[in-house]
């Protein structure tokens, strides 16, 4: 069994993580730390739980977690900073949610996040957590950035069109929609039911933290710069992120989509392509590790537009965390990720 | 492997028991019938479904289902009142998630359903599923009438304070609240999103046809008729059933109504009594074959109030279906059913 | 132009306050405090008032309150207590949304919500403003205490058959949902979509603060103490209250309830009766000062059924604050207040 | 008083229709037609019209609606065609909300609408009810064809940047999101709650039928063809439309878009231009007539992202209509058009 520590346990990241893990037949939660909920069993915060989890949350202690195979952090930005360097020294392995490894560039990661990036030299060894782009590099890895959920969404819908070079690396417009667990479970006006129910708006379209980590990404297919307009919106539902992602062809206009992104993702257990002509709903991903694809020429245009869909808090957090965890401790990739989304 | 059969696999129940069954790891669904959707892939239809089956709808086949070893029937009323006897006489068995087996009074089925029984011939071997009251006759019974979703919530917060002979017969409110997902997948005005979305409304309350039901189960229970007021709800959510019990004990004002019900539920797998002064929520147990019970006393007063949760998809239909197949085929009991509630 | 001003309206029963009276042809808002959001223009806070007011938030000034006409208060309970007493010695009138002058009981007050009453002395002289009991003292009142949202439906549904004596005083349950705004704009986590969205639960059974100020309603209309139970539901959706009133005929079998309602109500133009066997919907009422009741006797016993929906926010407590400031300004008492309900 | 009749009253811009001409100080509805519904109250289909309604629906009958000054068509496509012509030959005028008259090739409007057009010989004098644009032929109008709700947000995005000729003319794409209420009442399953709320889906990618008359709105303000990619979603709403148009300048990074929309729309009553940097949401809007507008340009650079709300049952429907009722008889543009949104 692996054993698994989480550090901050008590967001939607977290108790996903425990839902996914409690699931695992190769894991075990061994620690759970939350310094505001030390002393609480985690099934008393979350009644869903009762019945698969006897554990509390502790304070964070780097003797526990250092004891532990894994450690997740599912903590807001700034902390895995601070505490992953310790966890690696001690011979731990880090799976890391938030977003402080994902950008390569400290310098650009500081300007994004208005504060000094915290741990530079643990840069170079960081690995980007997408398993459909560096399978490789994550089985040997001991500190993964897990992507974040619009990131997983806009490259899984863009990544093939860049490598085949088919497209305007100049024009791609990423239109997204997310439920609103994507803002965490923070005790914020703007994420009340009463203020986002029945309403639909985009934010942050000045400019979103997941912007540079999306051109990053897409820098790294295309082999060059991508021009990215990036819209984030928020969406009256709990769970799902909805990619629309629009380019234009630059001239190969007899191109096989279809055929390119069903080659590209024939042997991944969790990127489905669907039929041409469909358009994915988030709800046939809801809790499940799985993106959903389909392509579209609008009147045979050389407009493509692709839709995309995840669980935010699986593909898009939690359970592409676990993925990378099968990846690292040598089990098979969907191992205790193969649930299906709940429908209706 | 147990051969599953499906009769009526297009609704909400059938889509159930299909995500269910796809997790289950002794069974496997070898037919699923439609008359309406003959030929068309169960994962065309619910895309939920795409990587775990490669079914598709077939027109109902006496011969097909008769080689399974257990069949379900997920369909209106009525229609396992035809077909039910032909298979069990080719030494098949029948887990019929609809009224008709329910009720054992073929007149009062009759009066309440509109049409006359059409099977009274087999509802003496029909064995009422709810394994809380009936777990050995289900073990052994080749015709299991899984109860209704509202009759599961309500019986469970109420049973156990009939058999301890605590409240009065005479005087038990369930004032029920249910997801839309009850209503079915049938194209009704009444159940469109516009109509039902941030809305509450009572129906049904001159007479519902889930009362006999639970005025049977309550009467076994208590030993004597029961006098009941049942009113349902619809609620702006999918799934999900919240029954709050009104009772009024009978003068035994000592009574420890947690023990009670702690005792009365220890070995249950899937009915978990919360601590005193808890609150129970539907997504506790969304996706997820739980009864979730707590009870109060307001003011200490003789009135009784129990609240009770289940999702009306798993416990009160699809899972609870299964339980019974995992005790008709000396299956651990949780087999397949031990998922974590999705929340948020 | 009746000229109003209100105290801390920043919540949503401040700023539907603010949407009513733009509506309104007799009242003009003058001033608006917020200590938090001295400055902000209220259209900036509220978008959908851009174009109906050109007012700003500022902070409390007793002169620039008294040389209103009428002070409403939408605070959290304990501020008008402090005050009240102010405006009123300088000759304003006060109309009080929060909780602080609707028990009549100091003491009563205190213990329920956990501080001493502070301003025993205004006690007196405050009306409870419920137009369809205290009409006549409302027209000359100077200081109104606008009844709670649950108070309004539970009331309005119950005092016909109180006031005629039909039914058992000792026995009446009110089973109520509400939908989350009743909780208000603070941020809370049990206020987020993600907590509340898709779920159903009860809260607040041990005592909810709402029942002392229930019980004095309905002991007046009685004569006699009321017993009842009183639970809460939270709801998932935004706006509205649906109470279902469980009571018990003393053997008056033959009373005609539907004529009762019709009769207590005919003169009311803000409570509508609904045919006989009706199940009101809170969407009907959204956005408006209407409470529709319906009335049912299952199966025709001596157990009685009354369903009343209101929207918490109007009927429950700005509509039916300025329908108390119409009467004491000798106003058309639906001055204002005749929109019709958004639906769908 | 003027008459009006409108056909077709039990959809959702029907019951809108009446929900906003009951507030209408200078029209009255006369008669309101419906074969299926003849003979029932409104008010019993739509209780929210309770108190504000006596009229029942009616056979279509062509002497009664001549007698009205104006005939409202909230009708499926195809029944104003019929329909139209007999009414303005008695004299009446027409505003039809259907999509009968919106194109004005009538060879384009047969091949979008699967069949032939039938009354071609009316589209020489129907004049597209967008007042923004048509104002001053919308005065002398016999026959307004009401633009579709997409449209309506699309149009009012884009055509400054057109009409200005600021931005290239080959390259707009106009992704939409609306509530579920766009696809009207009919009982279909993909309308039920339990298949569009808590998902998020694209639809129509291969081409909706509001494509032609987006394209046609913004051919007349750019004086040349337009490129258009058109990508409609369906959100968990009921009502609400959010456009997010993107365009790309063609060369004068200098100009000042703000004040560019901002004078364009200086005068027009309906038309709010927020301040820059804003993110309209759909709910500020929500039951009202207004377009809400703000501008973005992402990192400074060409492309311009404009977000545009509307209520797509006003705004985008029946609000729009009784604007240009309004206009034609030579009332205040904004009569019984005045109210404020609904938030929570």
């Amino acid at each position: 069994m692996i054993k698994v520590g989480i550090v901050g346990g008590t967001g939607y990241t977290g108790v996903e993580l425990l839902r996914l893990l409690a699931q695992h037949p190769k894991a075990q939660v061994e620690v759970i730390t939350s310094r505001s909920e030390a002393g609480v069993a985690v099934a008393d915060m979350y009644p869903n739980l009762r019945g698969h989890y006897d554990l509390c949350f502790t304070v964070p202690d780097s003797d526990a977690l250092a004891k532990c195979d894994v450690v997740f952090f599912a903590t807001p930005h700034g902390v895995a900073h601070s505490l992953a360097g310790d966890i690696l020294q001690r011979g731990g392995r880090v799976i890391d949610l938030s977003a402080d490894f994902r950008i390569r560039d400290a310098d650009l990661w500081a300007e994004w996040y208005n504060q000094p990036h915290g741990a530079p030299e643990l840069l170079g060894e960081a690995v980007y957590g997408l398993p459909e782009v560096n399978r490789e590099q994550i089985r040997t890895a001991r500190l993964i950035a897990v992507p974040g959920c619009y990131p997983t969404a806009v490259q899984l819908a863009t990544i093939p069109l860049l490598e085949a070079g088919l497209i305007d690396v100049q024009d791609v417009i990423a239109d997204c929609k997310s439920g609103v667990s994507g803002a965490g479970r923070g005790a914020k006006v703007g994420s009340l039911l009463c203020e986002t129910s029945e309403s639909m708006m985009a934010y942050g379209v000045a400019g979103h933290r997941h912007l540079p980590e999306i051109q990053q990404g897409l820098q790294d297919a295309a082999g060059a710069p991508v021009g990215l307009t990036f819209v984030p919106h928020l969406t009256p539902m709990i769970r799902g992120i909805h990619a629309t992602v629009y380019s234009q062809l630059n001239g190969q206009q007899e191109a096989d989509l279809q055929a390119l992104f069903e080659q590209r993702y024939a042997d991944e257990p969790f990127v489905d392509v669907m039929p041409a002509g469909s358009h994915p709903t988030t709800r046939s991903v809801r809790g499940v590790n799985v993106c959903r694809i389909s392509l579209h020429r609008p009147q045979n245009g050389s407009r493509v537009v692709v839709l995309s869909v995840i669980d935010n808090l699986v593909k898009g957090a939690s359970g592409q965390a676990i993925q990378n965890m099968n990846l690292m401790f040598d089990l098979e990739e969907s191992t205790g990720l193969n649930q299906v989304g709940l429908m209706p």
